[in-house]
């Protein structure tokens, strides 16, 4: 009953009028995707995600993965969904053209995942792991390595999995207990228990290559001590046949809230064979690569239920009759008003929209910056964008995973008592946001790592290219008078997060517990922050489409409201966030462990 | 695995210290509820909810209820322990005397509901219906329809339910097409379906009472023309015994996102005998009363589930080793540091205990209004106290169950990956309190009752009482060094809320739109205020218990602490909700509904 129409033309808007790609026409990649070509992209991605994996979305829920005898079942249909997923070559999107990909900018490929994360979150997770294997390896693993297994990960004939967490070991890694034995042909034999391991074990693919964090025998304590794996399910033999199974099985998966569709697994490796990727000891450094694109892709997985969510909600609002406006009679042929009518329900749908639009320009302003990180011409471009990327990660991953789920509830709630019945599909969007801010760094970790190691890296280079770019704006559109409701909300969000930050500069480094009770907070504001900024970029552009007489007007015309509507309902949290940080520690840290 | 102990301590701190209830002990029931009499009522609800209910938390929601052939059974274990719940007589604490109740003050009747709602909140909901339906009976039914029904509910012998919603209606009861022709002999036949009934169908009695909304044939056009039936499941014999089955029938139960102990019926009524409660087309009025206590009970809901959701947080924190505090090592013995050492986990918790003490207080500060509306000796004060209950019951309803969720998803976060995991039972809590936010009145319409009708009921005299005893105690606490802070603090909020109701005035009646617009940040503001109030008044009684030297100064001084971060940290979200609310409706109503 539910129903998902792929978001295309708020996409378009943003890729073309908004960061205007053709711009970086000169870089790799970029020159392939023309606007036709990205259109075509997006409308194939689209069909795929309506037609084959939304229809599955429920199904998934409601039966989910079966366990037996150390094999999983994965949800009726998602088998043939992921043949169909893979025939059509969207493993490949982004993948480097010299292991088959098709080498796509990255931002044009997280619009797709979006649409996949809104369509299906649990089958999004099969190939969007195996992403971040693909990048660990293609970052870190020798010629070799690349050459054997990238292929396949490309294809999606196989797919990936990240291996941190043991049952007493999550956010520090430094008590992990799995350990690795080398052997005299260079090979690893792991062994340990790994948990919450996602899409560990499926019956989607012949193989799957575990990515896995141990620690090598005789090495350093605690995290230094820490090597990345590479463990095929099974072996892989020299002509890229399959080999003798491994020593890796899955002892049983989770019963968990929602993401049903999804297998979370206890692996257990027992003397498993596998390889290093990257050097010894340095496991962190390759882990983080594949955490960062992670952390970027859980973002969207906010984002990407909040509009699912979102677009039911609307349809219901304007379906449900009950009650009539305040205003008088907006229907008087029908028994009722719909719903949409009433403000109370404006507002939750309103709350929606600005935070759906704002934040899926936010990603893919940073997704670009990742493409521009690796591909720009000259190396200031590339540093800035690896700084963004950087800084602008754990605000992703945790300020639209908080928001995103927080409007799952939201849509829900539009629907009333229905919202609470499992065949409306609502609260599934609920209990599979959920997880979204909880793994790949819970979000008060990701506040740590944005206060405690972001922002004052490279002595804060990041964040103040962040306050000159958008101070840069502020300045060239002063004088706009055609933005400046939008021009001021940024210019007040950037002003309280300013403050926020000589406020940690001041009390954060005298006293580390003011930075930690500020973090949240800091990170709240920021992502505000952040989409104040694009709001202003969007504001702006649509203006000067409407003033050179776009064809759509309307479209615009919404989006200048809609930005207003962010200004005026969700920029006034930012000063809430600061009073709260400059609130500072004493009175959070003053119980004893006892009093709670 | 999870645990719960009722918070005993902190009701006794608030009955004998807040709101010292033997200043009332020249009221009816209140003579009785000596310091030691409820002292042994709320060791005894303790034990029986620790011992009896919580127990059977995590099976109701794993096995739920199942339907068969029109029945439908409870989860394993429910039925005895009803059976030993009404043996003990719980039921009957706060029944009239005349009827075989115990007559104790509603204050403390709340008390126990808040346990054995944190207990077993599907299980709580069984007697809790029955609650609803033996106040509706109290207050409008015949004398016949008392002396035939009452004794029955007070006992708990049999349960009652209340029956508003269609499947095409909900919150707009007018477009209701339940009917009830009028037989020769005084009673009528109730044709017509029912939808969401809590607890419409079960095993745990032999006989259930259906209050029932429905239209008298040929009576008044909508709202106008609903009246109130009781409709038994059985009908009763003059002797009190059970005699035929009615025309009522369980057509299915929902499945849905929690609450899994508790049925969700579907009820078929096919010329069901039912009598008139009440007057004819006066149902509203006899269903407000129900309605009126059902919400206070929902809203204790949501703080049921945010403390015992807390306390297994609190419980999770000090066990699990993660990291090391950033001020230096807490645990150096241990492998790592426990995670309540860590800001943004203590932030966490205490947002929660904040929270949970604040709300507890202003729920029971409430709860005595509701005993003084009936039993205080002089008018002025029966009509403050009822125009209190009026005012407060929507900000209870909407800002306790909003928090409350919020609560539990963040104890949830507190626990990672494993909360997301079934078998630790907090991703429960979070399903269950989920249902509190919708049910009774979605809290929107409860922001709507508030700023549409409540606030200015009777020309806004309930409203400028609560700012009259605002002020008062501003006014004798201003020169009050010892809680500056607290006083300070509910001055803030105080001020933002007169502020916002001086705007509504202003702007919401020349324009319905601003005021409905307004109504949830009202509500939210309305609820900061009314916690900050309270918890002013409780650090002042602490302040007070230890000037005198009391026995136990630690649970002073963590009140205080405790009291003193809700200023700091959640009175800051007041003057977000005012900027919010001055904004207006404009951005909100600006979009054609074509254009969400």
């Amino acid at each position: 009953m539910p129903t998902y129409e792929a978001p295309l033309r708020d996409m378009r808007f943003i890729l073309n009028d908004v960061l205007q790609i053709e711009k970086y026409a000169n870089l790799p990649g970029f020159s392939d995707a023309s606007p036709d070509l990205v259109d075509a992209i997006l409308e194939e991605g689209a069909k795929m995600a309506q037609e084959v994996l939304f229809p599955l979305n429920q199904v998934g829920d409601k039966e989910g993965c079966t366990f037996k005898n150390g094999e999983v079942t994965t949800p009726p249909g998602f088998k043939e969904a992921y043949k169909t997923f893979i025939e059509a070559g969207w493993p490949a999107l982004g993948g480097e053209p010299e292991y088959g990909g098709q080498g796509l900018p990255n931002v044009v490929g997280t619009c797709i995942l979006e649409i996949m994360s809104s369509a299906n979150m649990a089958f999004g997770m099969y190939p969007g792991l195996s992403h971040g294997a693909y990048s660990a390896l293609i970052q870190h693993g020798s010629d070799e390595q690349k050459a054997k297994y990238l292929p396949k990960l490309v294809s999606g004939e196989w797919t990936g999995t990240m291996n941190l967490t043991e049952p007493h070991c999550g956010t520090d890694l430094g008590l992990m207990r799995t350990k690795a034995e080398p052997q005299e042909d260079g090979s690893f034999k792991i062994t340990g228990t790994k948990i919450f391991i996602s899409a560990g074990e499926h019956d989607l693919t012949d193989n799957i290559l575990h990515l896995v964090l141990a620690k090598i025998v005789g090495g350093p304590e605690g995290i230094k001590g820490v090597s990345l794996f590479l463990v095929p399910k099974f072996l892989v033999n020299e002509d890229g046949s399959l080999g003798e199974r491994n020593g890796v099985s899955c002892g049983s998966i989770e019963e968990k809230m929602g993401i049903h569709g999804n297998s979370t697994c206890v692996l257990n490796y027992d003397n498993a064979v596998g390889w290093l990727v990257g050097e010894e000891h340095k496991g962190m450094r390759a882990m983080f690569t594949m955490m960062n694109e992670a952390r970027l892709n859980v973002g969207l997985q906010g984002l990407g239920q909040s509009e699912v969510s979102y677009q039911n909600a609307v349809t219901y609002a304007k379906d449900r009759l009950q009650g009539r406006s305040i205003t008088g009679d907006k229907a008087p042929d029908l028994a009722a008003d719909p719903i949409i009518v009433h403000p109370d329900v404006r507002r939750m749908l309103m709350d929606q929209k600005a935070f759906n639009e704002g934040a899926r320009a936010f990603l893919l302003w940073t997704a670009l910056q990742g493409d521009l990180s690796h591909k720009a011409g000259d190396e200031q471009t590339r540093q800035k964008a690896d700084d963004y990327m950087g800084l602008l990660t754990p605000v992703i991953k945790g300020y639209l995973t908080d928001l995103g789920f927080l409007n799952s509830v939201n849509a829900q709630q539009v629907y009333g008592g229905h919202g609470y019945i499992a065949e409306w599909g609502m609260e599934q969007y609920v209990r599979d946001a959920r997880i979204s801010m909880i793994y790949e760094g819970a979000n008060g970790v990701q506040a740590l790592d944005l206060v405690g190691r972001k922002l004052m890296a490279n002595g804060g280079r990041a964040l103040f290219s962040f306050f000159a770019d958008i101070d840069q704006f502020l300045t060239e559109n002063e004088a706009n008078a055609d933005i400046k409701p939008y021009v001021d909300g940024l210019a007040q969000a950037k002003s309280d997060l300013k403050e926020a930050t000589d406020w940690l500069m001041e009390n954060g480094l005298s006293n580390l517990d003011n930075a930690g009770a500020a973090s949240t907070d800091y990170l709240r504001l920021f992502g505000i922050t952040g989409l104040a900024f694009l709001w202003a970029i969007m504001a702006k552009a649509s203006k000067e489409k409407l003033s050179n007489g776009a064809d759509d007007p309307r479209f615009y015309e919404n989006k200048l409201a809609t930005g207003k509507y962010f200004v005026d309902r969700m920029v006034p949290d930012a000063a809430a966030h600061l009073a709260k940080i400059k609130a500072g520690s004493d009175s959070m840290m003053a119980l004893d462990a006892e009093a709670f």
